[in-house]
């Protein structure tokens, strides 16, 4: 197939998804996400030589939210090595909201039951090392620096200091933690960097990017570098098609076929192995906190061009 | 029944219950009441004329804990009313451990279910009203000073600093509460107000005392004064029957009968309508949190003397 | 108080009552209870030597759902004695619904946590003893007859036929039941038998009289014999105030303060200790399925006469 | 890799795993399970071509169980069509033990998540059409006849009965989800129909075949013949990836990263797609009820022969 060919195919589907960003809602929790539009949805598809074709919105940046969670597991994972981060987080999927406490008191070990709720994104990020939060922090923009190729990712101050303000409900989940012993460290700094890697900033074209980086096991595609190992993008991958999209994997795994993380800014990133990365960007979301025009878009491109990995 | 049988009596029976402290161990979670001794057992009987009957030990200081909810909901009514505090806080027993944080995320609105729980304690701590912490505490101090007759009632500050230490269950059910809107003021103040009346200090003898003013309805037994309202020591009792007792409060109704409340020290305040108020101090606990020589003894004196409201 | 002051007092109360019955709705789950007419509303007062003084629709008979707890745990206790009873089925309050399953799993062992919510009923229901389920009905029946000293009282075979026929949820507790080893015998007998309890027939008179040998402490209050110990009568008053009107008893019990029984048929049996039985019917049901005007009423009653236990 | 060597290597891996056999139980809940011998472990891969290879006991028959609950839902899906079946059954992986009813009650609608858990089966059992349980039962036989190239394939009736004798919990889910209008039928003749499915017979050697016509998606090895669509071959595969090990199925992902289905005789069927299909047979089992060395197994081989999808 060839790119004009493609683009003109991603153009028709966007066209189809758009219909769908009127039947959902722009996340309200975090009033600085309250204000996006939520008629918008783009799509980017990165492919293996770095080529990149877009349709709609994909040059307006977005905060990653819990797209980020990938990112803080990776880096988690590289210092700390998956013994160390598995006993601390579980690898279950929890068929529960992401924001939800019930299992940390329920389980024992109360231990979060994977690292794509929030309950274990908080744990994650407990394991990120540095003398203070800017040295962890920076551990994490790097690694998106390198994959994005772009060294100015960094954070959206607004959205980070309205999250850090609306966050009660995962302070609770913080000192659960705290109190079951997963955290050890401080739990506002912990919380901070949490909020912050949730806050970093990004478009449809770079999440693209980052989808290929994980498509090809962690090998920059244009340095030909590896940028962490085959190993752990694997695992990421395996948490994206089992937790991946919330409460909702399961039926995403039916009916896209793709390992994808969604993130309450509207964004999604997918990755088909060996193939391509895509990056999808459309705020109005579901009532789980997908986005909606995103979700379908992902399921006609899967059909289309036959990326499901089942 | 004259004053010197009725002793004789009670130390018959504190020496009945002493053989049940060793079936139970002293709360381990703050490390100060971890170091007291389990082998101590005293239950004092303050009359309606102020006579107290004591055996055991019934001098030494321990911390209310729990028993202090008590107290706070008290000054809670009195400065905001009913309709005010239970639109916040409900008023059904849970079923639950009294830390589970599990209701708070199921039962909708998220509100605890009773004030006689954590997070229930918690959120009436919220609503106790001054200009800062030590106001708001002295409210809780001063009703405690004059249901005693005692000016001197204060905090022990060693149990309290512990407390503080070691309360992140807490702290997750504070910012869960927060989160839900429950709780409005800042979190970390109300907290530090509920480990503060939490180490409030007395002996058995000054809770027998606390036990008559709430049988007598609010109503100081020497001055005749009234302290807080009758519709208060109502309400205040029917939440010690369905709620007073943890999850074991069903059990200590159909057995011992007595409205009661207890505490993680080793305390258990009772009152007994119009005849009398029982204070007893026993730190070995069973592990819903009540005091095992403590409930044995209150089951014994019900019996005995026929106390039980049903 | 004269008889004929207490009966317009009663007739005031009832009328005033009245308003509330728009504010429920008749069971509908149970199609032949759905068939009643929700503005319906009546009270009888059952006084120690006898006496019954009425209001509203007290000779309309109606069925006693829920209400039959309390005396197939009375013929259990008799039959089986406390701790035989007590090791199969708890005393404490759930804070669920009363058809809940969830605690049987969550709880260990898995036993149900008090007699008064369907899965303890089901539970006592198989400790009825008995060659078949009518002997073993008929020890329900002829309690009840001695109570009420009518040897007519009988089940509404339509109501009984439509229970059985859509009581699938009890039919799913009473299978876990017997997963967890709490029920031994038949199933589909011990069910027949709940729905047969469930379905006798009566009048808010009678009820008023069996309200008022329960609050005599077992006593018939005409013969001035012992239908059941005084011990069993205490059990039983203990449960109406920590469970009797479903995940709404902590509450009634601060508004009320008495101990009651309720059915979803729209009966409440209340029982004031020494004093008087009080037998409603009133058909709207609120959300946790206790009659609406009915719980009014005894508010009303219980402030009015200053009946409350608290 | 030639068959001779390919085999040497399973003997190896089918030994390293054999020191793990000992770390699990045999199933003790169904009495006819709990008489086998734990110190079995045997593995078959089925290629493209039909040659099969094996190490260990190959040969000795058990039943599906669980492993069966695939094979019903290809049934369900052919005779219903997907939005039949998913209007009733979900797609989301629960986190809780299979045969949980936790969720039944708390998520609404009341659905079973997934077909994989005992709700979510017996659920699709409901959804099997036949006039009788034998003709019902005759399309699952059927099917796996088909598979299999084995037209004897039938049930294990000691097993069957044991099952049908102890399954009181699955009644409970059973009549929990009459009540909730999921199922519709007769439910004992449900029950009846899930109990037989799970007590059909087959070897490792059998289902390594099953497999391999799950990794050809639905296409018949030997005849060329489409047995059912590949999109059901689809639904199938990523079922087993997200909820095929029971609440360990996010681990098995991560460690093994194969479609899998496991059952609590010990069998385990997998399938590589378009390469292989991987029969096991071990039946010791963790308390996750997953064979211990079954898992120990496909672990060794996805590393060594790198078979992991993600």
């Amino acid at each position: 197939m060839n790119i004009e060919d493609a683009t003109k195919q991603l153009e028709q589907m966007r066209q189809e998804a758009y219909a769908y960003t009127d039947k959902g809602k722009v996340a309200s929790y975090i009033p600085e996400l309250a204000k996006e539009d939520p008629c918008q949805i783009g799509v980017s598809v990165c492919l293996p030589d770095g080529t990149i074709l877009s349709a709609g919105e994909t040059d307006k940046p977005f905060t990653l939210q819990s797209i980020s969670k990938i990112f803080s597991l990776i880096v988690a994972l590289c210092q700390n090595g998956q013994s160390y981060v598995f006993e601390r987080v579980g690898k279950e999927p929890t068929g529960d909201p992401f924001n939800s406490i019930i299992k940390l008191e329920t389980i024992k070990p109360h231990r979060p039951l994977n690292p794509m709720i929030n309950a274990g994104a908080i744990a994650v990020a407990g394991m990120i090392r540095g003398k203070d939060v800017e040295e962890r922090l920076h551990s994490v923009l790097e690694l998106l620096r390198k994959m994005t190729g772009n060294p100015q990712i960094g954070i959206n101050e607004a959205v980070y200091c309205s999250e850090k303000k609306t966050a009660d409900r995962n302070r609770a989940l913080a000192w659960f933690l705290k109190d079951s012993g997963v955290l050890t460290g401080d739990v506002e700094e912990t919380l901070d960097l949490y909020f912050r890697h949730c806050s970093i900033e990004v478009t449809a074209k770079e999440v693209a990017r980052l989808g290929m980086v994980l498509a090809a096991d962690g090998m920059d595609i244009m340095t030909k570098e590896r940028v962490f190992p085959a190993e752990v993008a694997r695992i990421c991958k395996t948490f994206m098609v089992t937790c991946g999209m919330y409460n909702a994997s399961g039926e995403f795994a039916i009916d896209v076929g793709i390992p994808a993380k969604s993130g309450v800014a509207g964004g999604i990133l997918a990755t088909v192995p060996n193939k391509m990365g895509i990056g999808v960007f459309g705020p109005a979301l579901d009532e789980k906190g997908n986005s909606v025009a995103g979700v379908k878009l992902l399921e006609l491109l899967s059909k289309e061009w036959k990326l499901g990995i089942f």
